[in-house]
């Protein structure tokens, strides 16, 4: 394998750089110690992102989508309430959980200090299932820069759906061989490997919490595998 | 006007934000210069242009476009070789005007240090007609960093059609009215206000070079006109 072709590296952005898992999960134990419920609220964070991921992949396939990852969150929100007692939340309150703390979810320690070296070499792309504004508002606030947020709220076709990686290189006007996809999930990595991206796994143990994540094992038909994002800029000649 | 309700900066990126004239006149002199051939190149860059915007503005209005800025800026170079005598220029040598030219323009010099300070206090986004790889490469040259880029490209509907502010407006989930279009352009502008969007009117005298704008005085219904970055930093209180 061979990056001498790679101009852009496109980047899973939930999960991969964002730590949804501390963000929603403290989000939803605020809200709780008001009203007095103490639950596993690492547990219902989970249940509320397999919820909202599972309503955002594949999303356009049979017709255009309808909503996009933010009123994910809030429906798979409202579902994880109204089936674990909490009907005490108030809306203004559930907001707090799926748009305020969605918009300013911390991103992994690693990256903001590497995301300057990697765009000093490559076109670096947030290309992701999220919407635009919540890539725009946590890039502000964890002082990110991408070259540009690719949403497949604009390609219309999410992940894993062929079209949408079609659609981030199309938009990029470059071949998938020279896009380099970067993520933690073997779903993703393995679609756009499909579709003709060059992909790079990178570990990320504490996306589910304590749970750990569902599928941590990279498979290994990646090009890259690492734990970091600094060793992501070493393997990629932008260290 | 009150501007308290702003949110959202959004910027028309060709001609306000970028100097295409003295680019791609420049550009074509260079490869004149090869040929040996003597124009007034300033005056057929200004004819590449008003050919290639009119081959963008309400694309998409009927049907889904079938081509981007890049492919209308190589189609009008054509047509501006085919009607000037240009036929020796080589398919190469037009490739280094209508693409590496169009990706490496210059931007205005009192936009580059104003940028930090309008992000400090509103989201900036390109919203553009020209393809997101212009205003990726553009900004990478011009060391600009926009919280996102909206192209047309990724709405479907170009302006000066309603469709494409309301697309705009949608992917940044504000309403028009948080919106503020900035441009050295009437029809943008006016476009942008119909579709509720608060407008500012930038003057680029020189965005055509010594033949000058072909509307360069603001309509009076834009709510704010001024003639540098820096003032429209002080108009919008982040001097």
């Amino acid at each position: 394998m061979s990056l001498d072709k790679v101009k852009a590296l496109t980047f899973d952005t939930g999960g991969t750089i964002l730590d949804w898992h501390t963000g929603f999960s403290t989000a939803m134990a605020d809200v709780g110690a008001k009203h007095g419920i103490e639950k596993d609220w690492g547990s219902l964070a989970n249940e509320m992102r397999r919820k909202s991921l599972g309503r955002m992949l594949r999303l356009g396939e049979n017709e255009p989508p309808t909503y996009n990852f933010d009123d994910s969150h809030r429906m798979s929100l409202d579902e994880v309430c109204a089936a674990n007692g909490l009907d005490a939340f108030s809306e203004e309150e559930r907001r707090t959980i799926w748009w305020d703390r969605a918009h300013n979810l911390q991103c992994w320690p690693d990256f903001p200090d590497t995301l300057p070296k990697l765009r000093s070499k490559y076109i670096c792309a947030s290309f992701t299932i999220l919407s635009f504004r919540i890539i725009i508002d946590t890039a502000r606030k964890n002082g990110l820069s991408w070259d540009a947020v690719i949403s497949c709220e604009a390609i219309g076709k999410y992940k894993i759906l062929p079209e949408a990686y079609a659609g981030c290189a199309k938009f990029l006007q470059l071949d998938p061989s020279e896009c380099l996809m970067v993520a933690c999930h073997n779903f993703d990595l393995d679609a756009a490997k499909a579709a003709g991206y060059i992909t790079a796994f990178v570990r990320r143990p504490d996306e589910w919490g304590p749970e750990g994540p569902p599928d941590p094992e990279p498979n290994p038909q990646h090009d890259i595998i690492v734990d970091t994002f600094p060793e992501l800029a070493e393997a990629v000649g932008a260290a």
